[in-house]
């Protein structure tokens, strides 16, 4: 007979997001009229750029007739994209990677899904917490989790993040062996500085470590100190493969596209000890289980880099990064006690009145007709926090707060 | 410090299209002035349709004003594509099915070889050889290979396909867990019958097994009495998954598009014998490491359901399936023994002379240049036979068959 993965029967049932939306709905369908402000998921609201909508016109034309048809591609992704992403992301911050280190894909969460498929079951897992769930439910389902008790999944060691300790993760005391890092971080918006990151890139080098970098919000950056890739540092060569997206940069989240570096000095162990590299494993991944990303897609990302994209890349980012200035203020104006929204574009508050998250989120829901996201659904130390995120349109990120200010 | 999975290194180092491109890269480096045609990968060189190519310039324009921008989409696809789907590709078959149970991806090269993510590792697994190399490549991934030994895999059950027994698998002795079938075959070109269809969904009903069924190439099929789905046959929903694409039929190779259907019926076993469904745990895995296929590429395929979709597609398949006809009575013309080519866009053909796979390779090369595939690169089974494709374009097959003329 067929086996089942166990592991996939671990995962508890109910996902954050369809609760949030069972609830929504719940109580839309009691107050039918009530205009409901959704400011919960991490979705974008502004359209593409220019520059972009062009070349994926473009590239649709091409596949319309036989001399420019482009038909498979390269699994890796295409040279000019790679070119251009090589130049505008790394070669530009002084950081030099050889094109066979980037792997272009269909999105930053497939990548960090699927990159545990070249690592053994045996490898113990670090995460911050709170974290973004894909981190955690894709060890779940391969097997290395443990099982979950009270919340915690009893071989991931989770690394709380919370104001006590200014959202800085302490090394862990008992070593791991595979640390995701999610910086600037969802869903807390905090950063770490370049001295705080240099500590994980030692720490990774010392226990032999490897770290799964997650900088889809490096676009986000507004501050000096504030690392955009984990290559800024040095040493980070040979322990940490980094995940970018085009998602939240240049509205791609429909559209579909992300990149993964994998430096080929990247090696991690055989049970027997001797060091394999990783790049060529992740190219073997994707060649067997990826049949690359998009044509059409893929021109888009590339428009991302022209002059004028690059322009108005930043005038959207300028635009949400507007929002967060005034969810912060708006927030803060009454009282509340807020986090991130300055190098990303998530806003991270502290419950008021003891409330618990979902206590927050009925209320807010409630009286306030706006939804936001219950920190515990990140993780245990999400616990007391809420995320609310600048994505948001304008018109309606200033109702909400005009709506926050009778708060109390 | 970190492990790798170590299943990767058991995968041999070199591939077959990649051997392929360093013969005819060295052959052409000798010859710089050969006139080489390919008819070797399976890479297709008619345009989109002009109705998905309209589709698609609509869908990039939706995504230049915020009133129309779509960001994330369900990960299982939109509702619009798959009730096309299940209309035109189902029902009008007699299917039906639910919408629960389609899965659009992007691509069925993802669908096969992330399907067993939800499968436990002790499961035995059993392909038709040749094969596909992603469902054995996959499952070496997975450790459920055991060892190469004389180009087999000792935990891989291989059913031969020859001439021998007319390229129709025996059930096997020895019984396996997991069932891939591919038919239209890629790359014998032949079908089943339905009667011969029933055997493997009986099989897999009395066995407790499960039938992976790859239908890539359904749209090809020109026969009565050749399944297109395998949910024609009783008793499918409980033991079959199928994997379709677009990529054949409409010329998504560089698009990407694909789907999976999971029938709520089909159930695996755990450990203890306890029967799971899969349909939630594929939703799961999807949710998890997927976010859904690009809205631009859905609208493009949607686009293939039109009517007008509907009679451009017709005018590309049947201008491949010239191509295999003319490919067909060219090599049967000057003696070679050829299979395929009816309800598929493979032609399967037994080399001359007694010579491998790889010395016809050589030989065609050298002498006629062209470019095929050596069957043994599919497997054991496909010593003796050579693939060419019906996807060229139709003056260079004109021109590969005159010159197979001068063969002998």
């Amino acid at each position: 007979m067929a086996f089942v993965n166990e592991n996939f029967l671990k995962l508890p049932g109910s996902y954050l997001f369809s609760e949030i939306a069972r609830r929504v709905s719940a109580y839309k369908g009691e107050h039918p009229d009530a205009d409901i402000i959704r400011l919960g998921i991490g979705d974008v609201t502004r359209p593409l750029p220019p520059a972009c909508i062009e070349a994926m016109h473009r590239a649709v034309d091409e596949e319309a007739s036989s001399a420019t048809f482009r038909g498979y591609g390269p699994e890796q992704g295409y040279d000019v994209l790679i070119e251009a992403i090589l130049q505008h992301d790394y070669a530009a911050r002084g950081i030099c990677l050889r094109p066979s280190e980037v792997f272009v894909s269909d999105g930053a969460k497939s990548d960090t899904g699927n990159i545990g498929d070249i690592l053994g079951q045996a490898n113990t897992v670090g995460v911050t917490d709170p974290v973004y769930p894909v981190y955690i439910d894709s060890n779940v389902m391969a097997g290395r989790s443990g099982d979950l008790t009270d919340g915690k999944w009893s071989r991931i060691t989770y690394l709380p993040c919370t104001a006590a300790n200014g959202f800085v993760p302490a090394l862990p005391e008992q070593r791991v062996d595979i640390i995701y890092l999610c910086y600037p971080n969802n869903p807390t918006g905090t950063t770490l500085t370049r001295t705080e990151l240099k500590k994980w890139v030692d720490y990774a080098k010392a226990n032999d470590s490897l770290i799964l970098y997650d900088a889809a919000y490096e676009a986000y950056i507004s501050e000096e100190d504030v690392p955009h890739s984990i290559y800024e540092i040095e040493g980070a060569r040979q322990v940490a493969i980094e995940f970018r997206s085009f998602s939240k940069t240049a509205g791609f989240t429909g559209v579909r596209c992300g990149y993964t570096v994998v430096p080929e000095e990247v090696t991690v162990r055989t049970a027997s000890g001797e060091r394999v590299p990783l790049n060529p494993l992740w190219n073997r991944r994707q060649c067997t289980k990826f049949n690359g990303t998009s044509y059409i897609t893929q021109r888009g990302a590339e428009a991302v880099y022209s002059p004028k994209g690059q322009r108005q890349v930043q005038e959207t980012i300028a635009y949400y990064m507007e929002n967060a200035r005034i969810l912060r203020e708006g927030l803060r104006s009454v009282g509340f006690q807020v986090y991130g929204g300055v190098n990303a574009p998530y806003i991270w508050l502290q419950t008021p009145q003891g409330l618990t998250s979902w206590q927050f989120f009925d209320e807010l829901l409630h009286r306030m007709h706006i939804v936001g996201t219950p920190g515990v659904g990140f993780g245990p130390s999400g616990e007391g926090y809420f995320r609310l995120t600048a994505f948001g349109q304008r018109e309606n990120t200033l109702r909400a707060m005009e709506r926050i200010a009778g708060w109390k």
